[in-house]
């Protein structure tokens, strides 16, 4: 996987037990890099390898089923329910307090946030950090990339588009899309438990 | 780089043989991070001092000259062609299929998908994933933090603006931006093979 | 954390040396969780249990105060003031010059270029890279998932919304937001020093 590792080790300044233990290192990545693509059928990042996305989401406390990427920034009280799927490059920020359902999806890429620290900044640190807390229900697709500010309360079974802001409530079975977003439609979900999006007239 | 690591482990609950190994490992980041900054002129992510991008190109079965850094999480069947750039932040889905071409630009934050999760997560697990091969040409430049859904085919020459949302094929040559991205405009490649950007009026 | 790694390694081809080292790393990656979780309240990724947030910004020369997480990928020439936040999943590209001031905030997700590789990939790589110096002033919020191109400068005091695209210079005192983003509004600081956020009338 590198090749050069050992080399790089050498010329930036390390010895033999440096190099000794590099090449071990080296050898662990290899093997599990083989391991997991044979068994999962995936490459993970070098966190992904070594931190196990079930176990970590039992060490943070959330329900069962759950699992979170390794690239993932857990800040502060953060609640999540069972079957949610916590993707990569996520920020869950709960230092307002945060709670997540069961069975959504927090998409790569999507942050969520209970604190905001614009006033905090643009008055080079005079005004200070707030904090509210953030609520989102069961069965929510947060879409990739997709920020939810600080405060916002998401009901059940909502659909937020990729790329969108939301700063304001969603009612459940919302769907909305857009920064900032708006509703665009509505999920229907029938007697059987099926469902269809029903979308707007624009 | 960390003067605060042995002290952490140690707190943490590790023993002498923890903090002989950190200490290494901790010493190896260090030669590593002088190493690359040197070199290449760039500070990377832990994975990235251990992980070569080349390599885990070719690990991949990716073509030459092709480069894929650390955090990218590659599912499922990926092809891609020779001297293509894959930035940090990414998702390489090929869970239902996925195909990228040569001299392509997978910016930073991009995500392809080629399968998709919305209706399960909505049911709360009733409704089944949903794949479809999703195919990139040659040439093609995929703007930092755009996400191509599942089933698209984007073809040779295309230039796909930041934080979009590709819902639908595009044609050879095109311009798209917005979430979801409409047409903007066109790739010109004249005689020489010199490009031009040939925008539409608004 | 990851009670399946040992046995990952073994069947990946790792020995008795890799298995014992595996061991450590893996206590570790447990001493330094817990002791980050109880210390700071937060659970990070891999990268950022092994390498110090205030220590990687000195190591980078950035002024007293400022921090920047891992998964930052830096390139080239990067100055940075003091007292700024520089979250996750960024980008920092210097390779055409980047300056960004005091007390800033470059969200997670957030990337800002110097240089741009959009003609490079048009053209199969017969083009070359072109590269600007970008500047960013002091007491700026840079939004979740944001992307500054190549050559712009934002003065003082300016807040750019989340998902935004950069690409024409800012005055002191903008609101911008969108993609690419329009100026919304104006940033108001009074005698005392409090901010005031004034918007457009749309």
């Amino acid at each position: 996987m590198n090749s050069k590792l050992l080399q790089e080790i050498k010329d930036g300044g390390g010895g033999f037990l440096d190099i000794f233990i590099g090449k071990i290192v080296l050898r662990l990545i290899r093997f599990l890099l083989k391991f997991k693509k044979n068994r999962y059928d995936r490459v993970v990042s070098l966190g992904d390898l070594f931190i196990d996305r079930n176990e970590k989401a039992k060490f943070l406390g959330f329900g069962e089923g759950t699992t979170i990427y390794d690239n993932c920034l857990v800040i502060g009280e953060v609640k999540v329910g069972r079957y949610t799927w916590i993707g990569p490059s996520t920020i869950l920020d709960g230092s307002g307090g945060l709670e997540i359902g069961d069975h959504c999806n927090i998409a790569s890429g999507a942050q969520i946030y209970s604190h905001e620290t614009m006033f905090w900044v643009l008055s080079g640190g005079r005004m200070e950090y707030t904090r509210t807390k953030t609520v989102i229900g069961d069965c929510c697709y947060i879409g990739p990339n997709t920020i939810v500010s600080k405060g916002v309360r998401i009901g059940n079974h909502c659909l937020v588009g990729a790329n969108s802001l939301v700063t304001s409530d969603l009612d459940d079975y919302s769907i909305a899309a857009g920064s900032p977003c708006k509703i665009i439609g509505k999920v229907k979900i029938d007697e059987k438990g099926d469902v269809e999006l029903l979308m707007n007239r624009v």
